[in-house]
């Protein structure tokens, strides 16, 4: 596991928070990796092929990463950390696997999307082992308070999911619509990856309420970027496509903002190819000329940024540290970020 | 929720083991019942909508059943174990509703399956809710003990179901291989089922693993039965369609020992619809001549008493009452049963 994290893209002439943070917790992390490396594998050879393929493609690993950095803080017990770390990037890796079953997928950090390989039943099969592989490392911190945080982020992440299911391809969803997506579908696994080491640190309640209000926050404007990337991110650079929620007909910013300001034609437009998913060729073009008319890239950018302030201030009670230096900084980072 | 307990289909005339179970627990079933409709319950309201389609289908809730059972056994605390009974029949739900989508099922409970009528994406989303509140409700028994083994549970089961759909349509499936599939997909739940009740109340190690082994091998002789029935159902009594694994390639117990006795030709046949799904009609007919011709469903049906003796045997060492009869019963049930 050394050379990995001894192979990590970090790079001191452009070194970003996130860069730094990895720089700062590699050894941490070296712990996660052999965890996550140890859980996924089974006398059942595809479990370990499928999840291999997906987690060696690379990922952040910025919830394991904000759970590492936010028990440095709080001086948490790091051998039960580590799983709970582990467990955090699992729950997520199993919801990247149904996500790209249930959207139909074509491709997952530059690769062909792990069910176009594998096929769907696999993909769907394999994210049910991770889902339960990762509340049997979650038992490992032996805490109940834990358990509690994150079986209820499991179940709001799944209820996330299908409320996004049920606002794609319909042009009434409101902001307030997909926030309460966004919120549920990523920033509760963001809140509770941030929450669970204090939690085991025995910090108060003030002091944990914190860290997760960073951590949401934090989660709703990274999800608002990722968005307005899926208009406007360069496909090589982003290892996905772009247009992707636009085809399927998904109810994003850029989008919920565009029809607020639509024209009855603007608005024809919106209903013929998101809500009856008649779309020809060039309709995203036009889709994209009518974002920037609106300039609702910009807006989405700026609700984003509002979240991304509420992060930042949420750490202004803690104690000064150069992790929490780094937390803060990572709040900018995620609006400008194009990873 | 009274009502639904009062109402329920048990007639004193032909009192089977498992209606005689339900009578006996009737009231902790009731809390059982309340349990799994509050935690359905969702602001998103597609969730309710298809866990309620599923669940109120009825089924056998054969899996709380036994927690409950062995529960009384042991005076368990019934606080604690009514929610890891709700628990038990989610984690079932979920699978099947995962399971449905792996196959393309059709029917379930004598209802057109669940992913038919809400579709692929919406069971896949509600599967991974259910099984989130699952571990929701365990983390109430506030036992790391039961948590450990009901997560165990659940990985094996996942990573059963993963082996199937590699041993699908794969002729050269052997015996072993079935059985390592059932044991994990089913019988890894009933264990589970048995254990976590005696655990909670303190029970030794030796009295505990009594209770798991019963679980384990009656979970195998219901599922052989299961498999069984596939080629021999009464399509209206079972509310399944028969033939459903055939269609499938599934290689399950009666066609592995009709591959066993196989000559050239027959070899040729289950070759050309299991291994290469080529069907046509009269197929099904055929392969039913051929596992009449070799009596494979009542070698089926031996071996499925093999393990329901052993299941029988589990209880030896256990205190006399009268759940304790029941369940003694419910191995012979389990065999002649057509549920």
């Amino acid at each position: 596991m050394q050379n990995q994290a001894v192979q990590s893209n970090v790079k001191p002439e452009t070194k970003t928070p996130l860069d730094a943070l990895s720089k700062l917790l590699e050894h941490d992390m070296q712990q996660v990796n052999t965890l996550i490396t140890e859980n996924m594998q089974s006398n059942v050879p595809l479990i370990p092929k499928l999840a291999e393929y997906l987690i060696s493609a690379g990922g952040k690993r910025i919830r394991p990463l904000l759970t590492l950095a936010t028990a440095q803080m709080c001086d948490s017990p790091m051998d039960k950390v580590y799983p709970l770390a582990a467990a955090v990037e699992f729950i997520h890796t199993a919801t990247l696997l149904h996500d790209d079953v249930v959207d139909e997928s074509h491709e997952r950090r530059g690769k062909k999307a792990a069910n176009l390989v594998f096929g769907n039943q696999a993909s769907v099969l394999v994210g049910d082992f991770l889902f339960s592989k990762s509340f049997q490392m979650m038992v490992q911190s032996e805490s109940l308070d834990v358990l509690n945080i994150l079986s209820e982020a499991s179940a709001t992440i799944a209820q996330g999911e299908v409320l996004q299911l049920i606002t794609t391809n319909d042009i009434e969803t409101s902001m307030d619509n997909y926030l309460e997506v966004i919120k549920s579908k990523t920033a509760a696994l963001f809140s509770a990856a941030c929450e669970v080491a204090p939690l085991l640190a025995g910090q108060d309640a003030d002091t944990v309420r914190a860290y997760h209000n960073y951590g949401l926050n934090l989660g709703i404007a990274f999800q608002m970027i990722d968005d307005a990337l899926d208009y406007a991110a360069d496909q090589k650079q982003l290892g996905k496509e772009i247009g992707d929620d636009f085809k399927e007909g998904k109810m994003t910013a850029p989008v919920i903002y565009a029809l607020e300001h639509a024209n009855d034609e603007e608005r024809t437009f919106w209903q013929r190819t998101l809500s009856y998913k008649k779309q020809e060729s060039g309709d995203l073009e036009h889709a994209l000329q009518l974002i920037t008319k609106h300039n609702t890239l910009e807006q989405t950018i700026d609700s984003a940024k509002h979240y991304a302030q509420a992060a930042e201030q949420s750490l202004h009670q803690l104690p000064a540290s150069e992790i929490k230096s780094l937390l803060s900084d990572l709040t900018d980072f995620i609006i400008t970020r194009n990873f």
